[in-house]
């Protein structure tokens, strides 16, 4: 088991990798003996790993407790937040109780949120079975629900008290979870370190496959990257902004077509192309960098291009409902060159348009 | 204008208390010109002051945008808020800007909730217009909703920047609402300090007739006594839990005969009764001690005995749910003597029931 830590201003916490770590009474500390609490899944992953978390934790001799959320992004809403605060209450769970988040995404964000509001705020742990979750949403403390007019409008920074990443979760997701979730991977070396970038061009094919080995060290090191930008910026006011390269462009697309249509990660594979593309139109990025950024998408089975029928016209005033927005201007992040990306308030629309135009089928 | 403040670790805040000054401009500092803000009030309050403040903030050179949301405990829920945020992305409305809370107690949590949950947290000011939410819910930083199995489960701690209390704003409050506020105002006297009590019984008659010096005065030193909690203990650790003394009684009124049928002072009043009798009880507080309190509640025009037909067995399950319990155990405020207040898992639920039917109607 490796631990990688992120340190906060006024507390840390850890999170733990490793192979079948679920199993594990040990793995999930700070809970102990006595402990109240609420797993948080869905019926999808319920079925592969709720006994087994609930075993551990029952070994420790905690009181365990479980709620269903449904499963897809669509569910990601104001309504499941609130069948998590009627199981609590139903179950009489107080201000000592522990909420787990035991899935992807989706019931990270969510059950994060119950635990901010719940009463003010209650501990969270967080184990998250996607490979998009584990390098990404399960660690940094962002939750939230999505609105009908915009996603992840609704939410709170929540640091969780751990994060409990086992590898060999990934056995039972989905292929096209895996891609989509290397889109968030390939993102951390475009925006912050060329060779984890260089590696993943040698080792793509590994992780396609899942060899456990290089997926641990995958992930682990998306979450040094991510532990890093989150202890210099909590709460978003400088670098943490950088994790957001090809988000705007990407949620653009995630609302234009109906939330659940596309998974996340690939919308973002199209939106780094296109913050990629703009960036060499700026004059910044090479073609050439825009070209390896292509092909090793395109390497983890991830679309390189637009929706059908999707044109900018589409995008741009959904873009423009990205919580990046400020003062009425678009806020995007940019590549200066692989491994080093930036956030602007200047960019040309016209400009935008042409990196869109050229990131679709039309084009 | 005089101003108190509140010091917290990191910031502070001030509250400004005057007469009349909702109609001028510098009473909104930090807004300045060009500050989008989002004013939140329902329609009872906005009929007397949406006018006043919106042509303050647009003086004063603010996009001025409002929502209004039902009048009434009832309506302190998820869908409320989900108007907020509603009218907030309609809008447009970016991470930077200001949320201000136009009302009583419920606009104050309903919208403070929004602002700490929208786009994970906006600017928030709150404008009190009730005598209960002046002297209480706007000070400190609580905020939230209910949920149908119990009050206040649903919130998070977030602070305004500023706090806007005009004093003229009682005038056109129901005479009820300015009588449940006085329960929180001798609430203060009760815990925190017995000079205050003693000011209280020499002056609650210019008080129900709403002499403005007298109002301003009492306004000022609740703020004082809150601030000074709140500053002590901002997440309710320790001191802050003082604050409520009566309440898990009273929140057990509230939730049997349904939100909105008594208001939250009128319950917190009996519920100060039943927890002074249980500290007599206990061998704490005089029998005459408990005979002041209740005098100066009947002079407030405030209940002194249970709803009809609300036994002891209707109240235990329900104050089994207070967010105080901690382990399973009851955690109830008690005085020691008036001006001192302690917090106890010790009380002999045989005793509590003993307090609870000293109370009611058919002892």
């Amino acid at each position: 088991m490796i631990e990688v830590n992120v340190e906060l201003k006024d507390r840390r916490y850890p999170i733990r990798i490793g192979s079948h770590i679920l199993a594990e009474s040990s793995s999930y500390a700070p809970l102990k003996c006595g402990d109240k609490v609420m797993i948080v899944s869905n019926p999808t992953v319920a079925k592969h790993y709720l006994t087994t978390v609930s075993d551990s934790l029952n070994r420790l001799g905690c009181k365990v407790s479980s709620v269903l959320i449904p499963d897809g992004e669509q569910y990601k809403t104001l309504d499941s937040l609130n069948l998590i605060f009627t199981a609590l209450l139903q179950a009489n769970h107080g201000r000592d109780t522990t909420i787990i988040a035991l899935g992807g995404g989706v019931v990270g964000d969510v059950a994060g949120f119950a635990a901010a509001s719940y009463q003010r705020g209650v501990r969270l742990l967080q184990i998250p079975t996607t490979l998009l979750s584990q390098v990404d949403s399960s660690v940094g403390g962002k939750t939230g629900v999505n609105h009908a007019l915009g996603k992840n409008m609704i939410g709170a920074f929540y640091q969780p008290c751990a994060v409990i990443i086992d590898s060999a979760s990934l056995d039972t997701l989905p292929k096209r979870e895996v891609f989509a979730g290397l889109a968030e991977v390939i993102k951390y070396g475009a925006i912050l370190d060329l060779a984890f970038f260089d590696w993943l061009e040698q080792h793509i094919d590994d992780l396609v496959s899942l060899q456990p080995q290089q997926l641990q060290y995958c992930i682990q090191r998306c979450c040094q990257l991510k532990a890093d930008v989150v202890a210099r910026d909590e709460t978003e006011q400088g670098d943490r902004a950088l994790l957001n390269l090809g988000h705007t462009f990407g949620h653009a697309i995630e609302t234009h077509l109906g939330y659940g249509s596309w998974l996340h990660g690939e919308a973002v594979a199209v939106g780094m192309l296109m913050a990629a593309d703009l960036s060499h139109l700026l004059g910044n990025l090479s073609r050439q960098d825009v070209f390896r950024l292509e092909k090793l998408l395109a390497r983890a089975n991830l679309p390189t291009v637009s929706p059908d029928g999707m044109s900018a016209d589409d995008y741009l005033p959904l873009m423009m409902r990205d919580k990046k927005v400020l003062a009425g201007k678009l806020r995007l992040v940019l590549l200066q060159r692989l491994g080093q990306a930036y956030v602007t308030t200047n960019s040309d629309s016209e400009l935008v348009r042409q990196a869109i135009n050229h990131c679709s089928q039309f084009d």
